[in-house]
């Protein structure tokens, strides 16, 4: 190669080399040679590391507390300690995120999140001390970003403390949507309505019953989220390769997990076994259920949702969605359920990427799961997907939801159901009497039970008033 | 041991062994030491062998198929051969099913199913030749019976034949159903009614068109089903343990492929790659697929006439499920919609089995898939309950509907939708505007249309006419 | 019908009526009409209630604990209180038990599982009492034994129960399997081998290490299933029909509660919000959930034992699993893994029976989830399978392991893995390089750094002793 | 406002309105109010309908077909038909995707995509016709662009096309994959191995065999996928709203379907029940079924790949995967098989999208499937992964793989399996015997056959053959 070529390729990208061999990098890029060929290996899922900035966060987080033990330890000086601290923290301060660019899906356990993650850290560090991007002997990815860690202990520290940066989002969105339930609920307690069971019109209740129910649910989950996320505080730093903790100091691991508290906030600890923690997929897969769980439920409501405002003329009709868009490009008028509709379909996906986790977990073999990528990326998408739809039901639904109150009375009052209040004092006979004669009829169980002189008009009222059939009450003498 | 213990013990039951050692088989077994064993290693389902009449006989044909090849290339005797006939002719005439003990759920590829069957049939045979059971010298499970054979080759291919002898009753009772819907619709076919898109009021149709639709798709799946079907007749007889055919005849798979075809009535042919064949779980995955998009079908239609028949006052009431039993212990006169719902559980079960045959199949490895009972398990026990399910649903429910003829007339003429009838002629923004205004004052749209005189009565009477609103029509001049 | 055919049939059965109309019952059933009508709604899954006895105790023990709630109330009186607690103490002794006919699958949210206990207990009671079967004015199955229920609140809190009762078993078994392997964990502690990672080879551990992280995992597990089966201790008894407790005193449901607590030995508690108690299913999703992950842990051991035993001569072979039976029924002295086989497939069942779980849950609408069958039924097949596959695991296969010792020294002394233990000594880029060179020239790892002289003899000995290879040490000076 | 701010408003935006309102939209964009107002309503999956290329071309292919349709029939004029055929000749071409701005997860059953497309048509059309955007009484979004269609129609047609234009890439990455399997298979056509089943050794075969079976399992589904795809090409264009063709001229559908035959050159069918075919994603289902199933299938493979190739000194290390990056940052010159496990995590996404598919199918409710847009998400990313992860495969995997010979060849010599290869000839007593033998000795099976002189050298030299181990053949007399 001639001068002005090689001068040309100079201009182009700086020479890095590895194991398999020399590339060119950018000149521009913080990356470096490993984190280049995984680009050209994975274009997968086209979400790319950047997509999860709490996943950027993290893994820095892990590079500075590992940094911090080997400083303590004597293992690396302070000049290096001092460079990754620097680094890391403009990172944290969100610069350089674009440089994280390995997809999400990936093979080789993270290695190559791990190595994206190293080499930016050098690279930035490597500037911030006067040097060029590429000269690794002042600052090595691999010697000192790397120093005491495998990506099998790092990575799937990261992963951990990603989703608890993210859980936070997640629970918020979670207790505020409860609380716009809780909202409507107050301001409906005193809408009568029918409660329906199998479908089936059942006996009285009020619409505030109805969404506090909706509440009540969510709140449960509140709770449960928050009691599984102890599970992903116990980590195995200091484990490296297979959890023996092959090439650490006895004293590392204690070391590196203080500080990644300490950064971090949250109380980690390290796993008792840590070879088990280096293959164990079960905290991911655990807390996955849970999302599954709260898909379920916020799917069950939205079905409701969309059932009760059934309508305007030909179904249920005792509540109104706010209108957010015009419902047909054919029917004039037609507003459609289309917040409860795409909550749904959030939570369909996020029962599809519950299987995904299962099955990556499942395929772990042996000292280490391959398909950890995997799992990360279905939970962190989980849990984004659900937090934003979790504002979106909340925002352009829940909270412009309106009774239709008279619609709701009218039901009660020419249900058949009501029998069921009466029954203590008629018999189960009589009243399943009056049911039938009254479906058969057309006519109204009050007025049945009038007829036939089957109670006094006093008795009737104290029964059926609405305050007595939506909760227990002692039986009339 | 003394003499007379011995011989307490020789009277109750014979002496087996096989490579790992002696054990003692009840004397009244047909079976012999090697499902013994299978049985205590195996105690999970609870469902044995037996419980699947088709798979008992399926494997019997397979044996008889091979012995017949076996005997035309001179490789068993006339004797051998006969005796393996009769037996099997005994078992294909419903005797001996008991016999069959093992759980479905067995590790060992099939082993075990595959040696219950080869010392069923060897003992009747035994029997039949005249000969005590166990005394294999004369009829041996593996050297007679299995001859040519590797539970590899004849196992998958017995399930194959299982499927394949279950499919005509879910075809059956598939086609059956359908004809109920095909009934109903033709009943229905002048119910006017609303349609229904996102649960919102759209525009009408005929309660025998919504009916005819359920037909309609389960038409498709009679076609689908069967042209499905056609992957399960691609088998892997001859190849033995890894689909290479060692220790068998090149003449063999031909013949005993042939004589399959022959007993069964199923125009087998052998798999192309008969390597592949021995691992590849592919027809049953597909065929799986199919079954769970049968059962996302039925579970769609019960879904829809459990909210057709809601009420019977506070909901749509358009149609009436017949009562089939009670629906409350508590709430006196209240019917639900039981069967449909019945429905729904068997497809979501479906579904599941759906997902254990997936991982099932995924997880085979190398030259052979050891999961593969499962994988039969779920498929047949899929085929087994849709069946029943689908000839409950037809009995039980679909015969039986009524519809609430002016209960739909009445929903159609307050209704707003029927705006959309009138769109071409006073355009979209006359249309919205009608229809906001009905909406808002609780008015009729045909009032309206009425008073501002957009249309005249000749017009509107044509275009509002039903047998104009359910289908195209040409736009009035 | 004349005379004689007609005192023929009285002979034959009693008859019965309900909303439905009469029906003849035979004579020696203690169910009655409702239940006959429900079994020949479903006939479904096959698997009928007295396939999980603890569900028929369960369900009795409601009945009690209801009872005793009325008298105490004076709701219902002593004599018949006290034939409702003779009848449910015959029950829970294990009598007619194969009265509970009804299939696990079943439309009605239950309601035929509840009104076939109502029936039995009422029918048992009565012979205690002197009556015949079918003299339900004496004491009835809906106004004496379902008295201030609904299916809605009996039958959940029933099935929550049946759970908790079962999952004694299920904790045992999976304790006991946990000491399996922390025993052979124990007995491999000085079995050095090489530990993997995605599947190649990595560094140095002990097998005792390998088989203590399954043990460990196992144990993580023990603790979540306590802490979980906390959540279906929260039950909606009281609630009847939709939970707002129409129809009971407002006293009933502390006291029905309270007597549940007291006749099972758990200590339940009341939900909270009765209404959404009576349709979530959320502690189902969460356990099934769990069931799940201790699926997929059972399966990725299952995978691991069956990976490390490969062979005998063309595989890893680092372990022997005990022989169960033989492994093929055409290659002589074959031995196969059956037994971590059936683990697997049990596993995938578990997985796909949460799914289907998962489908049902969704599907509740409004007050009430008339999938709960669905529910019950596969969370309690769940247990009961992963029950008897880890005792089949633990007893026929883990404790049956033993150790190649000479293997796993042979492939530790032949691995270039070891490299990474002197990596610290010699540098990453010299360890590079001699990993390299000893894969491409087959030489040993060790040979080639005692040829460069990079280490001395005794500082190699220092590190690569198995006591510093398999645990964190410090570096040497 | 004052003129100045009226002004400054000009310059930001244009006013549109709707049903709902007017709003400001930015003059940029060729998108619309409805547009606009989906963009704020869901921002869920992140993932903009422009992200599959396809499914843009695809819709305005659609909205061309419709057109020239309209045009046909005297219900368009000619300037309008004109303009809607520029415009969508300029998306065709690749132009405006970019306006393609909803996301792909959207309530509305695809309504928001129906209007983004009418809305882009509209304006791009407005300013070819020499208007402003947003001058619809030129180019109306719903008048023409949307005459004769709804969202119910245009919206599922268009999924099935895009499906239908993307089928072509995958069937050709799926076709390529085979090819290189092929290859392979070819290359390794002599080199003689062990295979394997239940993971244990079992009788050789070649390399070349195992290679074949995976082009095989793989060619059987390139004629599937061709197949199923015939499923698509069903579609309900003409059925408007729910399948009625409610406001379409009876020529119209026939017309319609034509135009987009030709348009998009696949032979398009109207479906013959166009009321099912409006709410059926059977399809889909069975569609994504087929995407599973080859997942399942890659996922096997790739399982496959990495058990052959572990090692590389500890284990099968029959075969070499071509090193694609280095695999780990502690372990020195570790190489892992990174691409065959991110195969593994596509396989796994897939599977998983299917359930969403699944649970989206079975939620569609009465004349309409409310969730397609989930559907057409997954189906379209699912073809978009596999595509991209089997060139990935090929091109970084499969290609490169090389065979050991030797140590494929020195695992047979040492293997017992081989004894299945003369058990014809010397019983299998005898074959078990000197297995077991064999086994605990450590000889090998032919030194003991020739020990106690059971075949004669010339009979051992030919069964044992390579050429004869492999295939059938003669007994040998």
């Amino acid at each position: 190669m001639g001068i002005s070529a090689a001068s040309t390729l100079k201009r182009e990208g700086r020479q890095e080399k590895d194991l398999l061999g020399e590339a060119t990098v950018p000149d521009s890029a913080y990356y470096g040679i490993q984190t280049q060929r995984a680009c050209k290996n994975f274009d997968l899922s086209g979400v790319t590391l950047q997509h999860f900035p709490q996943l950027v966060n993290a893994i820095a987080m892990v590079k500075l507390a590992c940094a911090k033990a080997n400083q303590q330890l004597g293992l690396l000086d302070d000049i290096h300690a001092d460079a990754i601290e620097a680094a890391v923290g403009k990172i944290l301060d969100g610069d350089h995120h674009d440089q994280f660019v390995v997809d999400m899906i990936q093979g080789g356990a993270g290695t190559s999140t791990n190595m994206n993650a190293n080499e930016v850290i050098a690279n930035v560090g490597l500037e911030l001390l006067g040097h060029a991007k590429g000269e690794y002997q002042h600052l090595h990815p691999n010697n000192h970003v790397n120093m005491s860690q495998s990506t099998n202990d790092a990575y799937p520290t990261a992963v951990r403390l990603a989703v608890l940066l993210k859980h936070g989002d997640l629970v918020k969105a979670l207790a505020s949507l409860r609380d716009a339930f809780a909202a409507k609920a107050e301001e409906f307690s005193d809408v009568l309505k029918m409660g329906r069971t199998q479908l089936q019109d059942a006996v009285p209740m009020t619409l505030g019953q109805e969404f506090q129910s909706f509440a009540s649910t969510l709140t449960e989950d509140i709770d449960r989220i928050a009691g599984l996320s102890e599970l992903l505080k116990e980590i195995n730093l200091g484990g490296t390769a297979i959890g023996t903790g092959i090439n650490t100091d006895p004293e590392y691991a204690r070391l590196a997990v203080g500080h990644l508290s300490e950064l971090s906030g949250f109380e980690f600890k390290r796993a008792s076994d840590l070879v088990e923690a280096s293959s164990d997929m079960g905290a991911f897969v655990l807390f996955s259920g849970m999302l599954k769980r709260l898909a379920v439920k916020l799917s069950k409501i939205s079905n409701d949702l969309r059932m009760l405002s059934m309508g305007p003329r030909c179904g249920l009709n005792e509540i109104n969605l706010p209108a957010q868009q015009p419902g047909s490009s054919i029917m004039p008028g037609k507003i459609n359920p289309v917040i409860p509709e795409a909550m749904n379909q959030v939570a369909y996906q996020v029962i599809g990427n519950d299987l995904a986790v299962t099955m990556a977990a499942e395929a772990g073999q042996l000292q280490l799961n391959a398909m950890e990528p995997l799992i990360a990326y279905n939970v962190l998408e989980s849990i984004r997907m659900l937090t934003q739809a979790m504002d979106m039901l909340k925002n352009r639904c829940v909270r412009g939801i309106t009774a239709n109150r008279e619609r709701c009375q009218e039901l009660v009052d020419q249900s058949i159901g009501i029998v069921t209040a009466v029954n203590p004092y008629i018999g189960y006979e009589n009243a399943t009497r009056i049911a039938k004669t009254a479906l058969q009829s057309g006519r109204g169980v009050l007025e049945l039970i009038r007829e036939e002189g089957l109670m006094s008009e006093e008795a009737l009222a104290d029964v059926l008033s609405p305050a007595n059939m939506i909760r227990p009450q002692r039986r009339r003498q």
